[in-house]
């Protein structure tokens, strides 16, 4: 069995890892933290994990981390540069949920994350954890930067397009939209049903930290500097990110469909829907899966792509368990086979 | 490995029979059917089962279901007892997930479902399949008749009480709450978003098919008539029932805690929370488990037991699934184990 | 025209006042207070108010206020107290929406609200502004304690039964549901869109503030100390409340519909639904009224009546405008004859 | 008093019509139409109107109407155009809140709606309903097509850019997202709360019955072919639309804050937020405004829109009165100064 370690179990995407590790046939949850709850019962705070997960939050303290294989970090940003660099001397392997690895440019992060990078001298070594992208690397890694809900799903929604060259990477435009779990479970008052219930708006039009990020993975893939629009929306639900995306096709015969069903077809998270469909996030809710769908309405100058994906599964708790599968050597869908709940 | 079938696969119970059964490690899902949507396939109708759930639905007929081990009817009230008959001559068991095989008695039957029972003569041999209750009966079954979503909580609440006998069976009050799922998946005006979206409302104040089951069961126990008054109400949620119940305390130094987690430290499915807990709907969404608190509030003459499950699981595809495990001698838990989707 | 000042203008109820007064014919708003936001532009805060309310928030001072014909206190519970006196010895009527002035009692008070009264002397002058039970009485005070939301929907169900003296008064039970404006404006985790979306739960099942307010007034209408069990919920919904209310019928013929449709027939903002009506809370949203409906089930020994208002119109800041015009002679409905907004 | 009819009183944009109607100081609310529930009181399907709108539903029959000023068609596309020819005939006003004479192309429209126009003669007399564009025209009218809800927030929001000829027109991007009340109040599987509850998804990518519609009136500010792609969205809520709108810069100094300040300056129902604003769908709810925030991302080459409306007020009866307004020399916003409904 791997002994993993949880930082930060008491926000939504620790609680997601839980829920995932605890019923994963090769893990022991050997630890979780918590600086705010150490000491309470960890289904005193969560009762769906009654009878599922035992004892308690302790201290984030190194000593509460040493004896695992791999600590994942569901942190707030920050938490894990600070942390990593001893856990990684004493041989642990680190998965990191946050931002504090995505970014290679230490000036682009302290730029986008306001403070200057606690080790800059990771960020060469961190991967980053698309497995879509970056599978082989991602197995012989010790520090993972898992993807931000938002640039998983627009990645994988533009690279079967950049990678086929089909499109003009200096004009896409990405029009994503979240559940409220993306927030994080903080108490903050925008966040109340009573303000984001019954209502829709974007926010941070002027530049969203996922912004470099998927820029970064997205030049990556074309080669060169990509020109992206990014705007989140907020929508009144739980779970779930929808990304529209808008392309200039730069014309010729190709057919989107196949393009996306071959560069897909030996993905096990990734499902391209039949032509003419439409992604809906319930039908990823709950589910590691990222469904996809591709045209270019009225055969026009335009493709779009339509991504779904649980914000909490693919873009967080369940990505970090495929890059866990796949460092240890594990099938890469254990623990991650549950159906989508619906309705 | 038991082979199943699934009249009725397009409404909510019986896709979430199918979310249940194809993971499930003893069983193969043999047929699927549908009048409506024979031909085709199952997972064009639901996206969520891509890659699960193989296959198209088929016309409910008895050559499609023969080969079965085992059938659960996932339809509307009045096909179960149809089909039924021609099933248990061939040797296949049966599980009715409507309200077909529910009532003993043929007559009240009729005064409530509007038309007269098809085969009364099974009415007897039929069990109740509420396994914390009937588990021995169960296990020994051809015929089960599963609970309803409603009649699960509240007898599950009630139970101890009047096993114990400590309440006033002639005064019993269910205020009950339900999710718009409930209602299954019918193309009906007033379970439009629009409707029941940002609101609340009682429904069937004058007299819901609920009641004489629940009555009927809470009879069994009691030993006595009991008088009921039942309330359903509308929450505008997907899945997810509350039962708040109400019973006047016969006196004495009864605990009540005890009482409960005695009553239940047996079983996997029913779990009673601390003193002073309120349970919530969330918490058990997508498992098959109820959630359970009581109280006497300010040491008063009324009881207080509330009660949550998700209707579709614990209240109707996942109870079925129990049912079927201890037909055939499975692990009671076998393809239940999974979590609730919190957040 | 009234010169109207509003003491805690952020939180829900305030920014209700200010939609409500804003289209009042008679009042003026001159001053809108709030301690954490002073020196903002009220509709930088609450943008749909642009246009409609200028200026800015000031400090609660009592310079501030003291040019208003009356004051409305919607801030949280022991402001209130603490500043009306000064205020009615400067000649301002003054409407409290929270509790301050709710009990009669000093001591009960204390117990309930964790502090003393620091104004006991003005408990047995302020009125309980219950217009349908206290209309001539509001309209000669100088202060009013508008009822809180549950026990205004509470109260208007059971009145009528309790004045007739149809019901045993000593086995109530108040089964209510609440949306999640009720809880105000507060960062607080557990009214995330996140927490509390898609969930149902009760809570302060051991008892709630408003049980000793419901209590005073039953027994002001029965005469009698009256036994009352009140289980309030949160509904996963921003407005509205619904209260399902059970009593023991003491026998009799009376006509219920008759009898509520009497007690009600000259209140504006009661309405009592034909027999057989399940009132929605979506059907008053945004409007002042509260809507009733009454059975017996199954002509059984329980009355059970529905009631529905907007918890923060009739609830709140509805109800407090219809005491203000009582107050100043204006016509009750003044302000308040908006409909409500379906869907 | 204008006498004013309603044909399909039923559906959403005739109840909300109803809402406004009733409180309008200059409107009679002469005759409901409604084929299907002719007979029915109009306060018994809505009980929200009790009070404020007597009277039943009529058939839909010329008699029924002849009387009035005014009428409105609240109907599904195909029924205004054959009834109105008729009204237009005996002197009646004709507004139409459906597609019938929203495009002057009477082939366009066989190719989108799917049937020969009944009246094409009467297409070049139709005035498309845009008060902030067509204000003289609609003054003038005697037959009026209402913009759909779409089209009004997607057209508010680039009148600007256009007019000023800043945005390169052939590579428009109107990224949509309604609530389920556009979908109108019909009983159909994908609106039921079980569906789009707690989901979001696109739909009509390849083409909705807007795009043309808005095309037709851009082209017509524009003065040239316009590109737009356009992909609407669900969103699970009830009432609102919220535009993101992206457009290719051209380049140059303008500022644009100043451009859609001025332009909008004078308009009562179309408010430009402060720069940096996200325009939320709650603060229109139940209001005739649109609400806009405009700007360039990092100063780069694509412009981003932001527009909200209600798509019931704004978007369909309250824009329908704002013509009526006109067309009858009353104030523009006689019977439209409601705010909206926050929380």
């Amino acid at each position: 069995m791997i002994e993993a370690g949880i930082v930060g179990g008491t926000g939504y995407t620790g609680v997601e890892l839980l829920r995932i590790l605890a019923r994963h046939p090769e893990v022991h949850i050997a630890a979780v933290t918590s600086r705010g709850d150490a000491g309470r019962r960890v289904d005193e705070l969560y009762p769906s994990l009654r009878g599922h997960v035992e004892g308690r939050f302790r201290e984030p303290l190194a000593e509460n981390l040493a004896g695992c294989d791999v600590v994942f970090f569901a942190t707030p940003n920050g938490t894990a540069m600070r942390m990593a660099p001893a856990l990684l001397a004493a041989g642990v392997r680190v998965i990191d949920l946050a931002a504090d690895f995505r970014l290679q440019d230490a000036a682009l992060w302290q730029q986008w994350y306001g403070e200057p990078h606690a080790c800059p001298e990771l960020l060469a070594e961190a991967v980053y954890g698309l497995p879509e992208r970056n599978r082989g690397c991602i197995a012989a890694a010790r520090l993972i930067a898992c993807p931000g809900c938002y640039p998983t799903a627009v990645q994988l929604g533009f690279l079967p397009l950049l990678e086929a060259d089909l499109v003009d990477a200096g004009r896409l435009i990405a029009d994503a939209k979240s559940g409220t779990s993306g927030a994080g479970r903080r108490a903050e008052i925008p966040m109340l049903l009573s303000e984001t219930g019954e209502s829709f708006k974007a926010y941070a039009v002027s530049g969203h930290r996922h912004l470099p990020e998927i820029r970064q993975g997205l030049e990556r893939v074309a080669g060169n500097p990509v020109g992206l629009t990014f705007v989140p929306h907020l929508v009144p639900m739980i779970r779930g990110i929808h990304a529209t995306l808008y392309a200039p096709w730069k014309g010729g015969e190709a057919d989107l469909q196949d393009l996306f069903e071959s560069r897909y077809r030996n993905e096990a998270f990734v499902d391209v829907l039949p032509a003419g469909s439409h992604p809906d996030t319930r039908n990823v809710r709950g589910s590691n899966r990222c469904q996809l769908a591709v045209q270019r309405p009225a055969g026009g100058d335009t493709v779009v792509v339509l991504a779904v994906i649980d914000n909490l599964v693919k873009g967080a708790a369940g990505q970090a368990v495929q890059n866990m599968n796949l460092m240890f050597g594990l099938a890469e869908s254990a623990g991650l086979e549950s159906i989508a709940l619906y309705p």
